[in-house]
C-alpha cells in the first residue's frame, strides 16, 4: 500500500484524486487536509480513514469532532491552520503528498513536503509561481519528485518522457481561451461573475476558473512551466486551443511535435502523478475520435487579455516579481469574486502592483512571503481606491 | 563520419535522404542503388562519390559509364540487378542502409543488409508487409535496428519513445483518406489516373499515390505497424485525418493519447531515422499553428475503401496471405498506372487473389517468394480475364 497526503482534500481536485484512490486500489490515504467544508471531510474520513487531518480553525476543528463523534474506527488526530497542514504535508508515512489548495496557503506545506523528500502531486501553481526557485532547489537537495497535475504541465510531462532536455525546442502551452475568447474587448469588461464563471470545458474551482476567463492561469501556467521543466520564457509558447483536447505539446529541434491529447477530466493527471512512472487501466472512457471531429487551433489576444503578458513580463524580471503577481491576482481575483471590481479591472491591479514592486532575488522562504505581503497591502489599497473612485462617480 | 547507403537513391525518398545527408553533414554516402533512371543517379555520384552504385542491368550500366566517363574522381564500382542492390545493401562500410525501393523489389537486398547488422531506414513497407515476420527475426538475431521512414510509423516509434509496451493499448495511424475522401462509391469507381495521382497533401511516387487513393495504403502501414511495434490487428487502428498534421497516435492503458505532428515532408522522418537517438537541427520550417488553424478526424469507410479491409484480413490470416495480398496489389495499380483496369477493380483483384491464395506459415525467404509468385500470376490472369470482358462488351 502507497501512502498518500492530500492538502486540500475536499476541493475539485482533492475530491478527484479520492475518486482515483478508490478505483486503483493499493493507496493508503494517511492525512487530509482541508479548510471549512467540514461536511464533505467528515464523509471523507468515514470512508478514506485518515490517521490526521487538519483544518482551518478551531472552530472548525470542534465541528468536525462533533459531525464524526459517532465513528466507529479510530478517530484522527485533528490539527489545524497552517501548521497543521505543514503536518499533513510531512506526515511521515506520507510518500506522494498531492498538493491541491488554492492560492498561496499551499506554499509553506508543499515546501516542507519537498524539503521532506516527498513525492508531491502539484496541482497548485501559485507554489511554483511564488517560489518556484526555492521548490525545485528543495526537491533538488532531498532527492523529491514534483509530478505536475495541472492537465497542461502533466501533458507537457508526458511529451517529454522519452526526449533529452536539449533536444527540445520549446513548450507549447494550449489555452482553451475561456469563456470570452470570441468576446469583444468592451463585453469582456463589463463580464459578470457568472458569465466569468462559466468554463467551456473544464469543470474547476472559482478562483482558477476566473483565471481562465482572464487567461491569467495561462500565464501562471507559463511561469510554472518554467520551474517544473527548466525553460527560460522565451522557450514557452501559448496557443489558443478552445476544445482542451490537446493538453499540451513540445516542440523538438528537429521540428517534431509531440502532443499530448485526452477527455477533459482532471483524474487522467491525477492518475498520472499518482502512478508515475507506471501507468494504469483508467475509469474513464478513451478519447473518441468520431467525437471530437474537429480542432482549432489561434494566437492568444495579448490586448484582450492582458494578464497573459503581465505574467511573462513578471517571468522575465524573476525574483520575487512572480510573487508580487500571483498576489495582486489573488487579491483581484477575489474582489471580482466579491461583485467589488470588474473583470478588467483584475489587470489593471496587477499591474499597478508590479509598477511599484521593488524586485528582490528569491533567496528564502521570507522574502518570497514579504514579497506576497507587500503585494497584497498594495492591492487592497489599489482596490479601496477604485472603490472610493467608483463611490465618487455614482454620488 | 557516417556511412550510409541508399537503396533506391533516385526515388521520392531517396532524393531527399540525400538532401538531408547535405544539410545535416557528417554523412559519407557508399553506395547507390537505383533503377533506370541513369540522369539522375549520374547526377548524385558527381555530388556525393559513393564506392558503389547499382542499376538495373547492363544496358543501365552502359548508359551510366556514358554518362560519367569524364567525372574526376574514382568511377564507382557499378553492379547490376537483385544482385547488385544486395550489394549495395550489404556494403561493409554502410552502418545504414535507406531502403527506399519501391514494391517487393527491395525485399532480398533489405533482408540482407539487416541479417548484416546494419540499421535499416525503411521506406520500403511491402518488405515487412511481405515477410515481416523473417525481418524482425533477421534483425533481432543480428542487433540490427528498424527505423520506420514512413510518416505514421515515423511518428509512432516517437511517441512510443518513453513508454513501456505493455502500458501502450493500441497504435492510431492516420490516414489523409486520399483524393477520394469526400467522393461517392460511383465516382470512385470511375476515377481517372489523373485523379488517383493527385494526392491532397503529400507530394510521392505513383505506386504509393494510388495505393493512398484506394487507402491500401493504410492497409499496408496496419500491416507494418504489426511487425515494427508488435501490435496485433486489434491494437492498431487507422482514424482520417484529412489534414495530415498528426502524423500518428498512440493510446496508452490510462487514456492518455501521444501524438506527433508536423509538416508533410518526408525529410523530417528520413532525418529521424538517421539520427536516432539523437535529434539535430532541421532545415524545414516549423508547423506553424497559426496556419493549420483546423484539425478534423473521422472514421474510415470501410466499404468505399475495401482495400484497406483487405488488408485487415490479411493480417488477421497472417503467414503468406499478406505477401499474397501485395503482390495481388502490386500487379493492380500497375494495371491501373496502364489504363488498363479501373481503379475499383483494384480490390477486385485482390480479394480474388487473395480467395484462391493457400496460406503457408512463412518458414524462410522461399516461402514467402512463392507467394509472391503465384499471386502475381494469379492476379496477371485476373487481368487479362477483365480485359477480355471488356473486349467482349465492346465488341
Amino acid at each position: 500500500m502507497k501512502a498518500i497526503s492530500i492538502l486540500g482534500s475536499t476541493g475539485s481536485i482533492g475530491c478527484n484524486t479520492l475518486k482515483v484512490v478508490e478505483f486503483l486500489g493499493g493507496f493508503r490515504v494517511v492525512a487530509l487536509g482541508a479548510g471549512e467544508n467540514i461536511g464533505k471531510l467528515a464523509e471523507q474520513i468515514r470512508q478514506f480513514q485518515p490517521e490526521l487531518v487538519a483544518v482551518k480553525d478551531e472552530t472548525c476543528a470542534e465541528e468536525l469532532l462533533r459531525r464524526i463523534s459517532d465513528f466507529k474506527f479510530q478517530i484522527p488526530k485533528i490539527v489545524v491552520g497552517e501548521a497543521g497542514l505543514i503536518e499533513v504535508a510531512t506526515h511521515e508515512a506520507a510518500e506522494t503528498v498531492v498538493s491541491a489548495t488554492v492560492g498561496a496557503v499551499g506554499f509553506v506545506p508543499t515546501l516542507r513536503a519537498l524539503e521532506a523528500g516527498k513525492r508531491v502531486a502539484l496541482a497548485n501553481k501559485e507554489t511554483l509561481v511564488m517560489a518556484g526557485e526555492l521548490m525545485t532547489k528543495a526537491a533538488r537537495e532531498s532527492g523529491a519528485e514534483i509530478l505536475p497535475v495541472d492537465s497542461e504541465h502533466n501533458a507537457l510531462h508526458q511529451c517529454l518522457r522519452g526526449e533529452s532536455r536539449k533536444e527540445v525546442k520549446r513548450l507549447i502551452l494550449t489555452a482553451s481561451g475561456g469563456p470570452f475568447r470570441a468576446k469583444t474587448k468592451e463585453e469582456i469588461e463589463n463580464a459578470t461573475r457568472q458569465e466569468a464563471l462559466n468554463h467551456p470545458t473544464w469543470n474547476m474551482g472559482d478562483k482558477i476558473t476566473i483565471d481562465s476567463a482572464t487567461l491569467m492561469n495561462k500565464g501562471l501556467e507559463v511561469i510554472e512551466a518554467r520551474w517544473l521543466f527548466d525553460f527560460s520564457a522565451d522557450e514557452i509558447s501559448v496557443v489558443v486551443h478552445p476544445q482542451s483536447v490537446v493538453h499540451s505539446l513540445i516542440e523538438m529541434v528537429d521540428g517534431s511535435i509531440i502532443a499530448q491529447l485526452g477527455v477533459t477530466d482532471m483524474r487522467h493527471a491525477i492518475q498520472y502523478a499518482l502512478t508515475f512512472p507506471k501507468r494504469k487501466n483508467c475509469q474513464l472512457e478513451p478519447l473518441d475520435f468520431a467525437k471530437i471531429s474537429q480542432l482549432t487551433f489561434e494566437e492568444p489576444d495579448l490586448e484582450k487579455f492582458p494578464c497573459l503578458a503581465l505574467a511573462y513580463k513578471a517571468l522575465k524580471i524573476g525574483g520575487t516579481m512572480p510573487a508580487a503577481l500571483n498576489a495582486a491576482n489573488e487579491i483581484a481575483v477575489q474582489a471580482f469574486l466579491d461583485d467589488k471590481v470588474r473583470l478588467s479591472d483584475i489587470p489593471k491591479i496587477i499591474e499597478s502592483v508590479m509598477n511599484e514592486h521593488e524586485t528582490q532575488p528569491v533567496v528564502n522562504l521570507e522574502t518570497v512571503l514579504a514579497a506576497d505581503q507587500t503585494a497584497r497591502k498594495k492591492a487592497i489599497m489599489d482596490l479601496e481606491n477604485l472603490e472610493k473612485t467608483a463611490a465618487a462617480i455614482l454620488r
